[in-house]
């Protein structure tokens, strides 16, 4: 395993803390870290600064930096500003590794706080001894299991992080610590909790990537506003995969105002959601839509067990209940096989008020027999052969004299085949849930929760079980020309790399245009032929049908006509013809640079469908013609190329390697590569061709 | 207030009730009741039955229903089947107003169940003293108001319904004390819950009803898996909308599995989901997907505030929170306005690192000068005029020294401003919630799950503050054919009532075709036309852009091959010949026969949009040309006919007034209409023009 995240070790896990500005007041920002260090035995040494006492909360403290009788392994900044900014230099100078900056003022209020914040950065540069800074702007982090507390958040007050194997991850303190405070309550342990403010050096992906090489974590739970670089994000979910280590990611910014209030709050550069969101699903992170669904899959991720290719058994007492999990696994996606006939017919003969199919019901009779209910569990996990069980036992599961016998059963089963994943949706008390949870069932009152949950854990177990994506071959090297092209060259240059478009000429004059036409065959159409006029329909510079030599006369004089009049200091070269195609599904394709993750590609059905509905797929380039292909199925549309209601089938596999071309093509561009937009490209039964191309790119800049 | 529903009182709250099959075993299904009625002081009399005991649980028992000394009230049935239908037909004759029919066996099982159940509604009503029955095949009821408890769910061992003003229905018994277990241990009051089971007699809807009528009776919560007879639900729907009393409703079986299972449980006919799903919306029934949700939405109803044209203000400590409510907000459509600019100055002046737009983030800082809460919630009030306001404080709101302080200031804002509905996010102990509970604050841990209610509470309201729409003006009876129609003659028949067609005529031969071509104006479109060729595109029965005489003769001849060659033994009655109309929007609209709800009305945009997305809005038949406008303004298309990227826009009163005829018209045709098909339907810019047009109606029953 590579460590490349471990440079964070003293961050998390220092042998010694230095805690500058400490604070004899232990509900002070300079005070708390003490106070929480020493309740809960920090195992390392704590040092306090503060220049006017030689005692902080019992701890002998030292009036300087200087003054430090040994180089802190890691330090707490709790001083304003510029005080922040010389001892961050200092502690660097000196060797320190880490140090976790609570002062705001910097990035976060714009203005002089941006070049306050590029100083402290350099400050926490200057020693050159790898110092890795957390902040500014951070509440800090905690690491229940050495007692390190630098965090002066008051959720602690109400209670210490249990023991367990979670790890939560926060751009944001406050929340993150809400999370850590509800996962207490709810009996999660949450041991390791980092919050990463302004992310002027480590970062939320950082962070992911620490908890994914750290051999005590298995969930790594994380709330991000904006990813701020990709390096190190990108590794971290790689890492994370790597190990089998679930990313469940609250990712909010996905609305206008949740932008607008995402800008102002850390003043991120949120990048495009639905990029982030691509990125993710590309590593298998799962997306939480809400806290509590992050944390209901974290509980289940507990258990480890991701079965790939999930299907789901349900066993019930009540019909009503198995008709609502149904309902909400086809909403998710998750399959609900049938028993087989036999088995179905055996359970009959057992019970024969039961209803076998799946849900499996047993209703309330099956407690005459408690016996029933592990047999009827044992039938579906080796007969029905389902990933996941969901028992919905309602308060039965809590009932003081069934509920042990109901246990003993469930238990049996469970030892018999470990592998599958169990779920109870039960009501019962707290200490009961919690003897559930220790014999490995998860444990969700409302049974779509638990649902939701039990898709989670399948869909990492596909992620986990697929190879990553191979690398896609890499181009030569593109010259772009200096300035955006005109359309013909646009296709031109990605014809180069095989982007094809239906047969066209760029032609000067009338004549030029006839022949052409002539070669194709007729209809064609024709286009105004300019590098200055991009959207050429909107001043009637596209025919179409134009269907014999008189006509191509026509036109022609037409196109010139209509780009002098609209256009009158464009420069027009004449006009493409190109065969006109006919059939097929009208796509669009394109590239947009994206300011975090370079080009990104979007592909969709044309029209309507992008406009009203929004359907595309985007994926970070570069990525092969298999990933293109997934791309394209994945689309609500898709049945539309696939033949539905009697279509002829579009060729797939054509559209694919298209898209995985232009992903390529757009990295071989470079970062002068703006966008690319290919609307339509004409999906055929045989062949797909770009009917229209688009490229911006950037000026270059000249030397002044 | 109309009094409908009084029938069941005897059924809710009866002064005496027989216990059929009494049992001396508290754990039993007779014994059960006794002992719960027992144990919560019934305030009126128990009678027990059972044929080899004088005494039950410590109550003088009968060893008969005629050695009973009066004539109870109710009874609870709790004997087999063949003793269940006679004891039910003695105590209807006695003039017994209720009987509660725990008995299964009946219509749930099929095959001989059916006509035992027939057997068992027969003898309820044999006394004609208008017993209501509950069952067969329920769990029973609860009313905690009265101690009456015929019920024999485990669910009550675990705590009693506490006192509060929420009712609970549910067809599923299981499910239904599943909901109300669930609301016990969240500190909901449910005194009421009934489950109808088999709904021989008593459905849901009359169930809804009463709640609707119970002056006791704020929020009704139900649970249904299919409705099976439309009068008594439609019109408690109408009673509760009409007091302003919430319904929220869990639907179950939308799915393809769920709607099996529903089958298999319950032997309820589900009817169509989308159309149980049309009548809620009709009534601003509140369709919560999760058991979670309905109790989250009945938590925040029971405040009774329900604020018509609703906005959200959220005051936050933590900006992460601040993005997080903002994207949940715009998920479930529930605006989140900016504050006034003057106001975000005077706040920023006041707090200057506050982020004071909306999400108002007054940063940890606040509690510095807890006033500063308060001055900012009553400026989110008074000048930000919010209809609802969320405040985020987390583990603040339980902390023990801030969240007194923090109480009291909410409280006052709250108090200058009691209209308004006011949640809290905050992570505290059941007790410190219950405070804020009681003060009149809805109190959720998870800020996602407060958004949702508020939202719901917003569409309560303005489902009360509008009014009923108005009874769609009634058609005259329609003169059904005795067969399906061909085309033409569906066409002439929805033309009478006003529901236009392309300009068409059927000919019988191919000059007549030329004649009525040439008047039309070239091009035309020709049909086959038979009353017995329905799908006449998919054997080449269409021909389009006919363009002279010449074509017009050529195509008769094809027409009249075509026919002969596929459908040898259908009548040919000629070709139908129309203007063809160019441009506009494609559209759907027809009428299809609901087994529950009768003839329900549904519109779409044409091809993919029904195909992929199915985007389509459906209404039971009748309505005005009002409703029919919103059905096509909310499709998820609607755009395209409003004039999106530059289309012209479409005639939408056109349409709505042929869409509001055609469901007229559906009522007027009466029982044998089964289904009507306009595909398309071209909306023009001036005018819609129904292009196709299949009636399908039942074949008149012959006497033999």
């Amino acid at each position: 395993m590579t460590v490349r995240f471990a440079s964070l070790d003293s961050l998390l896990d220092p042998g010694s803390v230095a805690v500058i500005g400490a604070s004899a007041d232990p509900t002070r920002i300079g005070g708390r870290p003490i106070h929480y260090m020493l309740s809960q035995g920090f195992r390392g040494e704590i040092l306090p600064v503060n220049p006017n006492r030689a005692e902080v909360q019992g701890v002998r403290a030292y009036r300087s930096i200087a003054e430090l009788p040994r180089v802190p392994d890691a330090a707490v900044i709790a001083v304003p500003t510029a005080l922040a900014i010389e001892a961050v230099g200092q502690l660097s100078a000196l060797g320190t590794k880490a140090a976790i900056v609570f002062t705001a003022g910097f990035a976060e209020v714009g203005g002089d706080g941006d070049g306050f914040q590029a100083a402290l950065l350099a400050a926490s540069h200057g020693g050159g001894g790898g110092m890795r800074m957390l902040g500014p702007n951070c509440l800090g982090l905690f690491n229940a299991r050495s007692g390190f507390y630098p965090i002066f958040s008051s959720s602690l007050e109400s209670g210490w992080p249990r023991p367990g194997r979670i790890g939560i991850a926060s751009q944001s303190g406050a929340y993150g610590t809400h999370v850590f405070a509800v996962a207490r309550n709810r009996g999660l342990g949450t041991p390791i909790c980092v919050t990463t403010g302004n992310e002027a050096d480590v970062t939320i992906g950082d962070v992911i990537g620490w908890l994914a090489e750290d051999e005590q974590t298995d969930v790594i739970v994380a709330y991000s506003e904006g990813i701020r670089e990709p390096e190190s994000f990108l590794a971290a979910l790689a890492a994370a995969r790597r190990v089998r280590k679930p990313v469940i990611m609250m990712k909010v910014g996905t609305s206008s105002i949740g932008r607008d209030a995402a800008r102002s709050h850390t003043a991120s550069i949120a990048g495009d959601d639905r990029v982030t969101d691509a990125v993710m699903a590309e590593f298998g992170v799962i997306r939480a839509r809400t806290t509590e669904e992050a944390l209901d899959i974290a509980q289940a991720a507990t258990k480890r067990v991701y079965p790939a290719g999930n299907t789901l058994g349900v066993i019930t007492i009540s019909g009503g209940a198995g008709v609502l999990i149904s309902d909400a696994a086809e909403a998710v996606g998750l399959p609900l096989p049938a028993m087989p006939e036999a088995t179905q017919a055996r359970l009959k003969a057992m019970l024969p008020f039961a209803a076998p199919r799946n849900p499996v019901d047993c209703t309330a009779q099956a407690f005459n027999d408690i016996t029933l209910i592990g047999r009827f569990a044992d039938a579906m996990v080796e007969e029905g052969g389902y990933r996941s069980i969901l028992a919905f036992f309602t308060q039965v599961g809590g009932s003081a004299t069934i509920a042990p016998r109901l246990r003993e059963q469930l238990n049996a089963t469970k030892a018999k085949f470990p592998d599958r994943l169990y779920a109870l949706s039960v009501v019962a008390r707290p200490e009961q849930v919690a003897e559930y949870e220790a014999d490995g069932f998860v444990v969700f009152e409302d049974p779509t929760r638990a649902v939701v949950a039990l898709h989670a854990m399948g869909r990492l177990g596909d992620a986990f079980a697929q190879a990553p994506d191979p690398a896609a071959e890499p181009m030569t090297p593109v010259a772009l020309p200096d300035a955006s092209p005109s359309e013909a060259e646009a296709k031109r240059l990605l014809g180069l790399a095989g982007v094809a478009s239906a047969p066209e000429q760029a032609c000067g004059d009338a004549e030029m245009a006839v022949a052409a036409a002539a070669r194709f065959g007729f209809p064609v159409v024709m286009k105004i032929l300019s590098p200055d006029i991009v959207h050429k329909s909107e001043i009637g510079g596209v025919l179409l049908g134009v269907a014999d030599a008189a006509q191509v006369r026509d036109g022609f004089r037409t196109l010139m006509a209509r780009a002098k009049a609209t256009a009158p200091l464009a420069r027009i070269e004449g006009a493409l013809v190109a065969k006109q195609l006919v059939g097929g599904v009208e796509c669009i394709m394109g590239i947009q640079r994206d300011p975090v993750f370079g080009p990104v590609a979007l592909v969709g059905l044309g029209g309507i469908f992008v406009e009203i509905i929004q359907d595309v797929a985007l994926r970070r380039c570069p990525f092969g013609p298999d990933v293109a292909e997934r791309m394209i199925r994945s689309l609500k549309a898709a049945p539309i190329l696939l033949g539905a209601r009697g279509r002829p089938v579009a060729d797939i596999a054509a559209l694919a390697e298209m898209l995985s071309r232009l992903s390529r093509w757009a990295v071989a561009a470079g970062p002068r590569l703006q966008s690319v937009d290919l609307n339509p490209v004409l999906a055929l039964p045989e062949g797909a061709y770009a009917l229209d191309a688009v490229i911006e790119v950037a000026g270059i800049e000249v030397a002044g």
